[in-house]
């Protein structure tokens, strides 16, 4: 295995998943949009994330926070003080630049980058990540408000009112997907590092204590996750977080890592954050945060172990741990091995030829079985490259209608990865894919 | 029907469905926080629309753009030079107004409606509805960005990407679900007009000349739906925008309108925006958007019918039309009829006492259940109770193992609505309740 960046890039547009944004107007740095493929695998990912944190777990619970919160939210979160990079100017080109990421023979002696002027670059200032915006009509520090730059904060505000209404007791999860936004320096790598971006995150609340057994817990659970989402065990390790590299609000830290063409690179961080967010909400706010446990009699904060994973990034993963490229006698064909529940469309289908009522026949298939799942019906072109324009787009089965269709009423299915093909009944055929797609899972 | 808002913002507090974003910080303006069944409502309600707008028309396809966009699409839409309510200051208690919203005789004398005093009131200037923020690490007006006040303008962009990718050819359709900011001076009403919100839109591009028959056929589509969602036809209805009421760019409006609290308002619009938007586009962006129709061999600007809809609205609307309160004979009970496909819970199960092995039956039966759709288990306090509070979430059905269930394996299946129970077996229970489930739809 060994795709590009680029590779994906270029399937990406060609095929619908992934555009730049505004691209009619040059683009807007780091956000993308999703084209029709790309929105249907993206909502497949969060679906199948949320069924198997809160429908498969009775004491996970969901929440949608509004991305707008309150400015003091972000000075208890730590935000507003530490979200920040080191930045430094040229006073010659004007051009600003991460410190951390200039060569350090060149800061030694304050040389710039980009138009090599020796001395001209200035002392580090620190430059908070976080957007900020006015709300109401009037523009000034008073109504100075952020764009969240991650959806945890969002639960943590919410807990209480979550423990009112849902009849949870500790341990209890509460699990949220949106949209989170970093005015990152040095973005890239296409969708891996962007100013807008979507997490999928669960914070789960547990008696100090039972913290690092939580902890263990869900970090297998995440592993398997993905391994269930189709992505192949050779290419996800976990990476343990140590010294420096530990958050001041962390006790222990795992990333899942992912090997991706720009080498091992987080795609979800497991978390024991400790008590730490809710002391310093219950200071910044003087709300009173504790939990009561009714059957110990006894009252804490609790601790909180967090998953927290990227939309983006675990679409990127399905994206370039599904491309292959194969040689075939007179071609190579591309072909796009997602897992079926997750795999944009689910099967597309079509009349050998244009005639003799294999259309008729086809469409009527369509109809039936796009009730059941999203289904793509084509009859241009050779058969041959419709296939191959499946293939590229991740749909598991392409069902065919042929001569012997019209006599018999079967089909041939055919299978994106073997590219075998089997002859089925039309009749159950809809029941028979669904067990197929369904294994995945 | 005569649910007060302040009942249905009281319900939402007290299970869950909406909490104030940031409340324990005293909360923030008009934004706020879906809870765990609200955001099970929201889920369900994109989801219907989604399947009826993509699944449901083969010449529809999705589409999920970034909110941050390039500046310059906001002024080819209008939006920087026009999105704007005329605000004047108080020179003495230095509030700010809407000038359309100050009462015409105050006005006329420039009395401030807040502290009184006459003469005090400035000039209106234009104040632009959209939030600003800066892109990348210098702020000034190179870097000015805005969160997207619609999300229509995300569709027009990139309608050449999807002509490109998706082998639509023209009529065809392009949905899409995500957020938008407006800085509203004057929000309020709960969800009906926040500062953060959400879209379900759709934007139908067609022919000239083919326009007036799309416009017929999705305001229809549209109206149809709000009553597949479960929405009385009594109330809603069609306003028709008129004279000063119809926008720059339109050729003509239909507003769906419901009956909330507040009055008859709107829910959804579909407008015939004709060629404006992708005109426009086209000239600042220098792009070519002309669609060729290889059939007849002619080049053109496709007109466009826009159907636009607000998740929060919509979901208002669902707890709006579904609440009542029912005198029995020794109390009131709150229940909320949402449609079963909609609703955020589909069944509870109970065990009638928690002893002689009901719990376990119970929890196996959960168990099952909750392989199919979102299933809620609860054994604490009377049955009566725990049926209340279920009919409170709009949970359709209540499941509940009594002794006879030990004897013969069936359940008592009772109904939200009719508070009727029927006895059945456990065996297929799951393929029964799939049924009534769906009929909604």
């Amino acid at each position: 295995m060994s795709v590009s960046m680029e590779k994906i890039v270029s399937l990406c547009k060609r095929r619908g998943f992934i555009f730049q944004s505004s691209g009619i107007y040059g683009g807007i740095n780091a956000c993308y949009d999703y084209g029709p493929l790309g929105v249907e695998l993206k909502n497949n990912v969060k679906a199948f994330w949320w069924k198997s944190m809160v429908y498969d777990n009775d004491n996970v619970v969901g929440l949608d926070a509004a991305i707008l919160m309150h400015p003091k939210v972000w000075e208890a979160s730590g935000h507003v003080a530490g979200f920040t990079d080191p930045l430094v100017d040229c006073k010659v080109c004007k051009q600003r630049f991460r410190e951390d990421e200039i060569d350090p023979e060149k800061l030694k002696i304050r040389q710039c980058p980009k138009c090599g002027n020796k001395g001209s670059l200035t002392e580090a200032r620190q430059f908070n990540l976080m957007f900020k915006t006015n709300m109401g009509p009037v523009e000034d520090s008073s109504s100075q408000i952020y764009l969240r730059p991650e959806t945890a904060q969002g639960i943590y505000v919410n807990y209480k009112n979550v423990l009112e209404t849902s009849r949870q007791k500790i341990p209890f999860g509460i699990a949220q997907i949106g949209k989170a936004f970093r005015n990152e320096i040095t973005p890239g790598n296409f969708v891996f590092r962007t100013r807008e971006f979507e997490q999928m995150e669960m914070q789960y609340f547990v008696k100090p204590g039972n913290d690092q057994e939580a902890f263990e817990e869900w970090k297998e659970k995440r592993k398997n996750w993905y391994r269930a989402l189709g992505i192949r065990q050779e290419n996800l390790r976990f990476h343990e977080h140590q010294g420096d590299e530990l958050a001041h609000y962390a006790k222990a830290a795992f990333d899942i890592q992912y090997n991706y063409p720009i080498g091992w690179k987080e795609l979800e961080g497991i978390h024991n954050r400790t008590d730490f967010d809710l002391t310093r909400h219950q200071e910044y706010s003087g709300k009173d945060l504790t939990y009561f446990d009714d059957v110990n009699r006894e009252r804490f904060i609790p601790y909180i172990v967090e998953t927290s994973a990227g939309v983006d990034r675990t679409l990127l993963t399905c994206l370039v741990d599904g491309y292959a490229e194969e040689e075939l006698e007179n071609e190579t064909r591309t072909v796009l091995r997602l897992a079926p529940h997750v795999a944009p469309v689910k099967a597309a289908v079509f009349p050998l030829v244009k005639k003799d009522g294999m259309p008729e026949m086809a469409r009527k298939i369509h109809q039936e079985l796009k009730k059941l799942f999203n289904v793509f019906y084509d009859e241009t072109g050779a058969v041959g490259r419709r296939y191959r324009r499946q293939d590229e787009a991740g749909t598991p089965f392409c069902i065919t209608v042929d001569s012997q269709s019209l006599q018999d009423d079967t089909v041939t299915l055919r299978d994106r990865d073997s590219m075998e093909q089997e002859r089925l009944p039309i009749a159950g055929l809809g029941h028979e894919l669904e067990k197929k797609i369904r294994t995945g899972e």
